[in-house]
């Protein structure tokens, strides 16, 4: 296993990492990456064991619901990093039994990657979305072929790949990229169907990141986002070789499919766990502020935080239920139940933007207009910033001002923003959980049902 | 246990029932009634066994979740008095632990009540909502003392009842009604804390029944309405001598409210199992009537029946959550998790207009307009029904008609009516359902979250 | 001009009427038909004059904003038959000018039947919806060829019609049935572009009527819909011969949506009317049962009555908007903005399920179990019922009552169905409004508006 | 008048600024006062006139229905300064002739301060909300007697003031702060019912700031925050001297809400114009990324698109409303109608989340990971950006990006949030919305309507 120290040294090794027009030659010298890497570091360090055959117990597949119930309760303690690549491993361990009609090296290079990995100890990011070109055309009728990641050239010990993959979290600060085909693919795609794992310093690959790390000298106002930011990639594969022993797909069309499907549950767990625990974040927040407002006990405030509880509880019960009906592979990994957990992330991401509406409701505008602490710590300012930000309730003027702070920080800043779209479009936008639970949902025994009240045979 | 027939002969009993203005003499002379009590009927001899112990063996109260999460399946087959008694005895059975600083004998009595009600195979309505008078007004403070119904003297051998009950589903079609507090009492309310068992045909009882029973000839064109209407009875006490070992509670007020939070967990357990069931039933009719109409594949119409399949699941969950995470009483009898358990019901309730109105909105005028079977047997219209409601998808004239006969019966007309205001107010509006979710929810962990994102300590 | 009892002689004409399987050969025979026709020959005695030359005042196409403003404020007035009479001949006049390409003679036609109709003072009902077959497929390639109404014969002095129209308000009680394309008609499909009118008793039309008049004999717990009925007619045409003076479009494909588009603006306009009445009305009901019931100072109950004006007020605010930017035709007739009566039918569509929500939370259960007005006479029950419904707030217990009963009617039965069901189905479903809204709006604009905001030229 | 020139140098007047804990000597050296202090000069010079007796022809009441209606048209083109500036004055001209009982020296300095401030063409902030202390209690009764405004010492030519006014849009960069006070006051609060108007630079005024102005170097992907930000001030007033001839209001604590009404009404008015062209503005977002995405035809982006343009319409027909049916003071100045004004906002405020979701749903991840025109420049990344942003629509891969940075800006970060809380929280949060529609809506026509449906005399 690695310590945290030995992973921000294996960060210098050569990844061609951009920000805002510029090369970042040294992420440790750049707030935006410095701070995550240093909050991966801790992660390490604190599943850190000496003994040469000791893996990380977090990144072992659950074999049992109480360990998959383990696993979704822990993961939202879990820096980014580690979290992603968890979802990584289950993804490979969940997607390998369900290739059918392939070669077994295949599958005997995914139980070696994972094992490697795990012993390793490395990171691992998710690469999924394609630039897409023109989106109602398939991968092979774009103008530009590489809109779609793709094989340009098959070699005797590997193949090379060009395109790109967007929005992939944590890119500059993993080990390696997973990548796997962002849809179906059909006969004369094949060179689509592509499935491997990149280091992120193989030659040819760029990343320009994107990230809600604030940018003020004082950070204190920022209390979530200054403490764990991470940077999202805009990742760019130009003719990038990858050796054999790494690719677990290539050219088999009809299981494109399958990574994507399984990396789509395990995400979509990820964001319902964490959107239960934002869910309740938020409640308890607007209890908080409340309270500090003095106004816990008016009426429309406690309708609006019960609504919020409400909301929180209800993602929590789809959670729960897909993993009180979770399912088994042939291997005995326990996965949870698609459609619950697709129903769960639906609602979570539905109603969310109303959930922030009614925080924002219940704070006020001092979520926008807190003075910051310096200000309370200027002399010339701090004594009216304490006279003026206390309520007479319980807390102190500092008290209320960092929630406020968290308030604007979490839901009407720049982290705020990410929540609002990554919530959604995690796992594809609402449409794409709608076709999910939809696939998954039993109709014909719903049909069963009607036909029956209707007078009409079963 | 009872036969049917045997059931249907204990109904002449003298009960005093009364229907739009008149005396019901005969229960089975008039179709409101006959139809449900044949219907009861029909439940007793499903369940009959001539052994001389036999008792239903759905009437037993579950000893683990597996036999809870049983319940929870069959309780939609069942009629409604059987179900309604399950959770009245269920509500006994959950209560009489949670009585505290009580005469052991209430206890005693409550077991042998249950005993004797499971042998004599009884049904059994729940009598909970007072008439209330003035509701901003304690029952102690009404002008008219009786709005709450109330103990008015006490014999040697038992105690005299006044007052009235609303909305008792059953009540004519049962053998005993279960009077209990409808809120907290206060000392001084020592008379309105009574729990107690009444036989509908005690001296002093009268019943006025309201029904959405279908008042035509010809009832195929209600098709549900027809087969399993119940009518609802508003129950008055005109000084009613109850026996002392049918009284569970007298004057105790501390312990007036166990009995109604008891009743309310069934209540809204009960509400949640139907409604998971009915939302899942108008998802089928959606689908069948967007296939009957050659619509199935338009996306604004999938896009509906989505959303319908989402809220159907997404009640379901709270289910499966409220049984996944059961309690337990001291006597080892199981209940459902009541957050979970109110959080479906509210959402159930919530969102059940929304479901009603995407099922209209696939369906199109015809729920309306449809003609009746009638039509399409009368010579002189029947080829033009047969020819015009047709649609070349499949399925005839006749099976569209059905469904949307069904689909009006069930959401557009009496018993949908029915449907849109018991939904929401079985178990109390969803005000009343935001207070017990409330009172369940973890808000200290939630405020911890929201104090370690706000930089406070927890 | 005829006064009501002509009216009601003129419905003795032979029409081929048909309900629930019978023939009704005296429609004042039929509580369901002889309460409407009694209405609207109300109708006419209200507006009738001896003099010769009058017509009805209300019957007159707008020449400002102001005469346009009364119309919308008077039309809930009407009785049906006059309201749906006002828009047919409105949607002729609109129609006429917007015709183009095509024979004169049709304009002339049209302005003479509009004379006639108005001189002879009959009422018209708007005959649109086809039967539609597979609505996949477009009318010239459906199975039956007859699945939208076509012109089968074409003779020297006019047309034969075959085919039906469904949901036909008032079908069986007007004069007139004003018959028109459904939708747009391609080359190809010259015989189903046909807009003509056919008085009720011509040989080959049939009427099968649905209603949601009551069917009890004590009508008083159904305080509108017994006053207020009014059958819809499923109005076959069974080779309807139509003389050349009445045909006012045949064959001119590229005219099809004239009139229906006319009509849906009319219609949509008379549905936002009565949905501004029907919101402020409810309401209405939900402030008079919240102090009935004392609770009205109740803050959930307020929140939920302030969510009701909030929202008729909006819909208001839609007509306001297209009252106040009308368009006028080049004969100078005034017509409301679509786009604005398009939003506002939208916005009460499609929030109307939530309104009768919040009024059945507000109300609570005796919505439906309410004892009737009998039962208060009835001397066994009657004592029982005036103690029990009355709350020691402001109003006697029959008064509360008949406010539970108005409730009932106008949303949780019958009635409150139909209501469901037409508020979103008239002038076609929410897609339906959604299209139109759409082709109205200016996204050019709004465009400008986003293209300036990211610095893209204009 | 003022040139911009001249406005930017009546900022150095040695106002006490401060911003995240520094005093700010110099605004102009700050860009995040700078930018805005431009904005407005650029405003001052677009409608300086040289002439001597020139006043801004925007700063002008309204005088008949249409001019009010060119104001609402034009002030979303004006700066905010202007815009606030108007609003205040506009206040000031509505609340005059609603006093009542008070010396009419009040009017008289009303009328000469707005003369004299249209004169000078200065800029006005207003002062309305307090810091409030425990919301629970009023004024007089708080730990703090300065929780709220008031006079805390009467001298022979003025009065000298103490509190803090909350949430100052524009306070650091106008000349004069028009406090008043933010509720209604009861007598023995006479010291709290004071209006009156400060130069910012008065001894005693202090102002902390908060802002969204971007904090990057290159802030080209912020297009808006970048052009239009505006600071936010704590207003604090520790012993301010203010001279009689600025105080409006002094201890007639009956008149306290007169003028919070009037500016409640302006706000609102404002906030409405201001949400009418942002609602229209992200319907146009919208749609450019649909279609530079390539997605415009996909039915499901096409319904959400539908869904914003409706809400945008609705929006606006409350704005029609609210202008078609304006009042008029007896002076002769028009104001818009409350109740529709209020609904409007209302409706703007509680949908804009949603809103903000569809947009976010449609525009997909890259609204937060699009890479910024820095890294298009940049010659070792700009071809990447070039290849894979472009999608084979129409519009330029910069075009595209644009857009997402614009999207991003408005409503994902740091602008964004302070769009999603001051969209509710301007002219108070939805619960304050609520009671203003309920004073103004005709609840007596609207039970009468349901009186009538009940049959109860109206």
């Amino acid at each position: 296993m690695l310590t945290g120290a030995e992973y921000i040294a294996s960060l210098d090794d050569g990844r061609a990492t951009y920000f805002e027009g510029r090369h970042v030659p040294d992420l440790m010298q750049e707030q935006a990456f410095a701070v995550p890497a240093r909050a991966i570091a801790a992660g390490y360090d604190r599943h850190y064991s000496a003994s040469p055959d000791a893996t990380n117990p977090l990144v072992v597949a659950p074999r049992s619901v109480e360990e998959l119930r383990h696993r979704a309760d822990v993961v939202h303690t879990m820096d980014l990093a580690l979290a992603v690549t968890y979802g990584s491993l289950m993804t490979l361990l969940t997607a390998a039994p369900r290739m059918s009609g392939v070669d077994p090296i295949y599958r005997e290079r995914l139980a070696a990657y994972v094992d490697d990995a795990t012993r390793r100890d490395i990171r691992i990011a998710e690469c999924i979305t394609d630039a897409k070109g023109n989106r109602t055309l398939p991968p092979s009728q774009q103008d530009d072929p590489d809109a779609y990641v793709r094989v340009v050239e098959r070699r005797r010990d590997g193949v090379v790949i060009r395109g790109a993959k967007l929005h992939i979290s944590a890119a500059s600060l993993v080990h390696d990229l997973m990548v796997m085909p962002t849809k179906a693919m059909k006969p004369g795609e094949e060179d689509y169907a592509i499935t491997c794992a990149v280091p992120v310093n193989t030659p040819g690959v760029r990343i320009i990141n994107t990230t809600f790390h604030p940018r003020t000298d004082d950070v204190r106002h920022f209390p979530v986002s200054s403490q764990r930011s991470m940077p999202d990639g805009f990742v760019v594969f130009d003719d990038v070789f990858v050796p054999e022993e790494r690719v677990f797909l290539d050219g088999e069309t009809a299981n494109a499919t399958v990574f994507a499907h399984a990396l789509g549950l395990w995400e979509r767990l990820g964001g319902v766990t964490a959107m239960v625990t934002q869910a309740d974040q938020l409640v308890g927040l607007a209890q908080l502020i409340a309270e500090a407002n003095g106004l816990a006990r008016v009426p429309h405030v406690r309708d609006k935080i019960d609504e919020m509880l409400i909301h929180a509880t209800l993602v929590r019960a789809g959670l729960e239920a897909a993993l009180a009906n979770a399912h088994c592979t042939p291997e005995g990994y326990f996965y949870p139940d698609e459609l619950y957990t697709n129903v769960a992330k639906y609602q979570g991401a539905a109603q969310f933007h109303l959930m922030v509406r009614h925080l924002h409701d219940i704070a006020g505008g001092a979520v926008l207009t807190s003075p910051t602490l310096g200000d309370l710590e200027n002399p010339e300012t701090g004594k009216y910033v304490e006279k003026y930000m206390r309520t007479g309730a319980d807390g102190t003027a500092e008290d209320r001002m960092r929630l406020f702070h968290a308030i604007r920080d979490l839901t009407a800043d720049a982290l705020g923003g990410w929540h609002l779209v990554t919530n959604l479009q995690s796992g594809g936008g609402l449409f794409a959980q709608r076709i999910v639970a939809r696939k998954h949902y039993d109709m014909e025994r719903a049909k069963d049902l009607g036909r029956a009240a209707a007078g009409l045979p079963t």
